[in-house]
């Protein structure tokens, strides 16, 4: 029996559209806009689509018309009644009214502002310049919808049993990880897979898969939307973003230096508990910590995003040790480029002496490596930066020096106010 | 949106019906019971349920009441008027108005007769008695509902997503088979897995996959109902039952010798090209060459259905040889436990001399070994056969002694008759 009103409906559509609605983002950017429409609400920012994989060549794989429609129909989208009642309604990391009523009235007003789309080389030039607690909900979707056209380009050339086997080898590639990951009953996992995902459905279903087979292993999603819809944890806290743009605002080298420690200072009245998440990858873990205010180690976790992991988890520990912090309080959250194997060899390594916890994204969400011809559908590195504030150009020196990003002259004098010496250099698969 | 109209409709069955059409059976019921309704009407057999592996207890599985109401459904169909209407229109092997008027007339009003259904130890004892053009019916779809609910009582213990991932599996496992054998471009390949398929679903899919994959390397599948709703060719001629039950109705040990002759005399008439093909194992392959009549080394094809298989097939090429018949002309059709790499060894060895096609019966349409747990997926081998014929127990002795059949004292008069003195010992998987 066809169903002849969905087909009617479907055909309504002028495009597919890959983000429906304003919360298929990360959490975390609710909690950071709220920070910024209350302490910074009207720095004006500029983010920037950068692609870290040069061979993926964007402008031979996506049509630009598509793209501008599905840019395009995000700047269309508001707040959904049942999304406004789920913020105001529900509690986040066990405490209601996370969000304040004047913030919700205002996403709820919130239409994202325009963009700047152009071609350069086989490369998009995007852009997105504007208030920065507007501005800042642009980098998710773009990202999602970049990664998901791409996905697109290589599928529409696929017939319809490649495409079904496709997936059936992308399930049981997921399941296999999973399958390993459930032997560590205490393993500690959330979704960080929404920006880089292979498309909205299948980091859909690979929730439900997590959800299904680690059972209280899998502690929640950071995509707000997949949240509310599956009644799960929303996962987040703080990203680079506060730090990079503090800092540009920046005065003199010392408030430079000092920038990355005030916004936590305004971030600890604003949370407690779980929510007192340090990154402090910034500019250096290390020089990080050597800097960092006393009252800063009573905060619950640190996240690990860069850099050799196993070292910074050390560095980590030893810190929170130096100050005298009980370990069995403490949570180390891994979220670098995860999969299988670096969970469980980081689980094994560190779950004993303190909590620990994994943000594994795009290698859960996106992983069809080995399951296309010429590794058409393998994730690819990009992401979407503030480039600069009031404009000045932001910087991140990153523990690895291939996320480093900014003006090469703002990099060096940042080097030397952070004292930052050495940094690794990974490959970045995603 | 949720099509209403579906879940309610579905609700409406009492069961879910394994065979929902007569003609979900295999072509070659079709074209013998045309045949035996011509020859021979009258004869009263008995037909029998065997399951070859013992260790497969069905009655642990299967609930007695799930399994006579399958049976009931099967009882209660008939054939429609589509499916009518592409028996007289539809040509068969090239031909038209292959089946007659008054045959097709006659199986619109066909009921299948009752049956036996009693436990004996762990499995069920099923039996068929009544008119050989009716009884000869029951065959596949027996085994077919046999098979269903045995997966059906392993699958219903598991969760929505084992389910999921099982069957992305056994895709990605039947792909896998699909891409080794399209690398073969002259291959030529059918569909024999209805009888002990995993599910008529599973079936339908895998004929798709075929289709999709294969493209002209797949000839075609025994299932007439899924032939006709696919458009595909409908394969088939006939099976050991002619000979057993012409056999068992001779009197003197000389009719009982010529009996196989005799039955494809009369098929002779009726049939021509691809249609006359040899099926010489029943009484052992060899012998059946040494004492055949001169005119049969004219019929296209033999099928290899047991024993040594390579063996088997050169003693069919030499014959012909011997005949002096063209090889190039000739076909061999191989149907005996194959699975990818038997198929292609056999190709390999064989196709540059003479026309080989391979009948891919249980290891295509039931193939879940390594995907459940202790095995309980896994294919099993259990037949129907013709035990009697107006009240004589029937015998096949094959090149296989694991599919010897009939009562001891037979068997052994049997081959003294065929003076049939080695079989191999083959481990039935299916």
């Amino acid at each position: 029996m066809i169903d002849i009103a969905s087909r009617v409906y479907n055909h309504n559509w002028k495009i597919d559209p890959i983000v429906r609605s304003l919360l298929d983002i990360d959490f975390y950017k609710l909690l950071m806009a709220q920070f910024v429409l209350r302490n910074s609400p009207e720095v004006i920012v500029e983010f920037s689509v950068i692609n870290r994989t040069n061979k993926v060549a964007l402008t031979n794989l996506i049509d630009e018309k598509e793209l501008r429609e599905q840019l395009d129909n995000v700047k269309n989208l508001s707040l959904s009644r049942g999304e406004s009642t789920w913020l105001r309604g529900n509690s986040f990391y066990g405490k209601h009214a996370m969000f304040k009523p004047d913030f919700i009235n205002w996403l709820e007003n919130l239409r994202l502002p325009d963009y700047h789309l152009e071609k350069r080389g086989d490369q998009y030039d995007i852009k997105f310049k504007g208030l920065w607690p507007e501005v800042m909900f642009w980098e998710v979707p773009v990202l999602s919808i970049i990664t998901e056209l791409r996905s697109r380009a290589i599928l529409k050339n696929m017939a319809r049993f490649e495409l079904q086997i496709l997936y059936a080898r992308a399930m049981t590639k997921l399941w296999e990880k999973i399958e390993k990951l459930k032997c560590y009953d205490d393993i500690r996992i959330a979704d960080f897979g929404t920006r880089r995902r292979h498309s909205f459905l299948w980091q859909d279903w690979c929730i439900q898969a997590m959800t299904e087979g680690l059972g209280k292993r899998f502690i929640g999603t950071s995509n707000c939307l997949i949240a509310m819809r599956r009644d799960l944890e929303a996962i987040g806290t703080n990203a680079h973003e506060l730090p990079m743009i503090y800092s540009a605002l920046s005065k003199t080298e010392k408030e430079i230096k000092e920038a990355q420690y005030d916004v936590l200072a305004k971030w600890h009245e604003e949370h407690d508990g779980n929510l007192r998440v340090i990154l402090p990858d910034t500019y250096g873990l290390e020089n990080f910590f050597k800097n960092s205010p006393e009252w800063l180690a009573s905060w619950t976790g640190i996240r690990i995003d860069s850099g050799d992991l196993e070292k910074n988890a050390k560095l980590s520990i030893n810190w929170w040790k130096q100050k005298g912090e009980d370990l069995k309080t403490k949570l180390l959250i891994f979220s670098d480029g995860l999969d299988t194997e670096k969970i469980i060899h980081l689980h094994k390594r560190f779950s004993s002496e303190i909590q620990v916890g994994f943000g594994w994204g795009t290698l859960l969400t996106n992983d069809f490596r080995g399951l296309s011809t010429n590794s058409a559908l393998d994730p690819f590195s990009i992401v979407c930066k503030a480039t600069s504030a009031n404009g000045k150009a932001t910087v991140k020196l990153s523990d690895n020096i291939n996320k480093s990003m900014g003006p090469n002259g703002e990099i060096q004098k940042y080097k030397k106010i952070f004292e930052l010496k050495s940094q690794i250099k990974n490959k970045l698969i995603v």
